[in-house]
């Protein structure tokens, strides 16, 4: 049975993800659907690009994932559909592919054009769903569209490395429902660059020499329970996608606070990672918001 | 295989979605859930009334759609089963219906009558299901409900026009997850007032005087797009289900604003459309927010 | 078709979620993923547990429950499997399962031992997923862990009665969607204690003295709708799941208000129950917020 997943900012409340679905269950009676997400921020491509690359590969080969943010076709913004590690992808040419693009060589690209056809002020519905039935149904991307080489790109994809490689320079690409706050250094990136090497990880005026395997090692399990104080303490791990992320432990926006609402810190900022020379002493640090 | 949408003000948090979805299963073993929505604002039949509307109708024929809105029986909300347009709606009688019934008429309303062998504090969960349960396995509605002819209405369904039917005064309805403005002016209402005539839209202090195609007809593509300024412009668009709406372009009530944030708009407010004479001048009117 | 439901803090934005139905559909090809929550506040024990406990029996015998709450895996955090109820609940054994374990004894419980195959950050996708397909494909708990007797409780489960057995103080253990206030006094643990005594119910400064049996009660009837003025109104009902609740007539937190934001009550707050000597009169109350 064919999976078709849903990305989208069209939020949790509005019509529009559900008519996409009677769409599709109109069209195929034996197909999956899948909800990812629809509450991308809207107009996110930045957002969008992570969630879609971090939820992909967990599914079956041959997965066709509907993207649905800025999908209004104009002269600047085409609608493409991708063949990529055996997934398929539709969605605008806005940039959303480029994070997944760098990482993985698309096999196709095309630039549908079936819009001739179709007068529409809805492509996700209109134009969208016929593409990822037509997929479903063994149809081929030539069909429905013409091979393009290239893709919009989206900023800020990798970090910044200087010239006497001691210094990475990177960005805050996504904020979680923790409020941990994701940047685009990956753990592959900072290792080459590290070698042996300690460091000192800065956002505004936090700092943190330490990258945790995972939050709860923030915690001295040799105190008793009663007497730790380890929630809303700050800390730095890879995260479950890879990515260097400033974290709280048990954050909570609402409650104990998070790593973006406590330190301040939201997409786009900066997050630099210092290189120490070798033998250097580190001083020490509290890593306590 | 039977589809079975849910639409309600459940919310995303609480447990009565999921309970209602383990109850149908286990009456049906196959049979289709679809969520529509369970974020509609609590006890507002408007909001449910346009999201069922602009939604339903892209399932496929015999889908069965249940709205959980104010649902408690009592002696002014009784719950009903209607066949409209070959699908199956199950509700309370509060006014959710009336909206598709001024533009579809009603095949077969029955008053749903099996609450002598049902006590309940949580009707969707034992009545509706039961309901959606007896029509999927291919049940009529004679045999869960007494047929009427009549549903309740909802106010503010239909625009004014004035006697000289120079002037529409509308109603928000909704304000989507882009904090676009949706009003009760639909697309051919309009165009049957307006014939040929020019037209000036008001809602509060802002004032529009051209319907766009689509959002990005905003956009001059002539000029080189780091210098554009296009992001946060009003503008007046037909949306994709055909209502009049006021939005901003690529808005976000979080980040740009909205038309619902930055012209104060809300439901209920008024948008008043005043078509001028035949060759009267319109003085050029900035759309700007 | 085996059932698998989710119950997360994960948030209805990032891609967790989806990440894991791509992970189940990836293992099984023939298998009914459904939501319950994806909206517990971020670790909040309490929460997940009321939640799972009221929406799991609705679902059919052999459900499997993944509930994904505070899951890393540490020296005082282990992974759990519960068979109970003929449903399976697979979570970490940080509190979650204990309010189910107080109605319903578990057939049996195992200690999740299959770390050492699998190196993860993602623990529910990781371990939760393959527990859950283990079962699903008719696997019994003991391949995947280690018999143990008993599961680490959560706090204010139940409500304290005082000697004399004329008090009860219950807790606030839940605020739903519609701002309802639900605390952690059953029905039936309340009717044991009253006997034919009358009551006031006390929550802050307010007092109620009458367990209504719907929230339209609080409606008189017999007045002509446009005359009425019910919404707003306090009230106290048991709830769709037997608890206790003070409530608000069609609240809306963002409109009308709720009993949780007009009375200014939240989580752990107490609630008392006085009853009051037998033929003793009793002052009436208004319970008009």
């Amino acid at each position: 049975m064919a999976i078709i997943t849903l990305t989208t900012d069209f939020g949790e409340k509005d019509h529009f993800a559900g008519a996409i679905k009677g769409a599709i269950y109109s069209e195929l009676s034996d197909v999956r659907i899948v909800d990812i997400s629809h509450s991308i921020s809207p107009f996110n491509i930045s957002e969008a690009a992570y969630i879609i690359l971090n939820a992909y590969s967990s599914f079956p080969k041959g997965t066709i994932h509907i993207i649905g943010i800025d999908s209004e076709l104009n002269p600047e913004n085409k609608h493409i559909a991708v063949k990529l590690d055996d997934h398929y992808f539709i969605c605008a040419n806005n940039g959303i592919m480029s994070m997944i693009t760098t990482e993985i060589t698309a096999e196709k690209i095309v630039e549908i054009n079936i819009h001739d056809k179709i007068e529409t002020s809805f492509p996700v519905l209109d134009v969208f769903v016929k593409v990822a039935c037509h997929i479903a149904r063994g149809g081929t991307l030539e069909i429905i569209g013409k091979v393009i080489n290239t893709i919009k790109p989206i900023k800020n994809l990798t970090p910044f490395v200087n010239d006497e490689r001691n210094q990475i320079i990177g960005t805050v690409i996504y904020i979680d429902n923790y409020g941990n706050v994701v940047t685009n250094i990956k753990r592959k990136f900072f290792e080459t660059i590290q070698k042996t090497r300690k460091y000192e990880i800065s956002a505004r005026s936090h700092k943190f020499n330490k990258i945790l395997n995972k939050y709860s090692d923030v915690v001295n399990f040799d105190i008793e329970e009663s007497k730790r104080n380890d929630e809303g303490k700050g800390l730095v791990v890879f995260n479950s996608s890879g990515y260097l992320e400033i974290a709280v432990y048990k954050s909570n926006c609402d409650t104990v606070g998070s790593a973006s609402t406590l330190m301040g810190l939201k997409t786009m900022d900066t997050v630099t990672v210092n290189f120490l020379p070798i033998h250097s002493p580190v001083k020490t640090l509290t890593n306590q918001v």
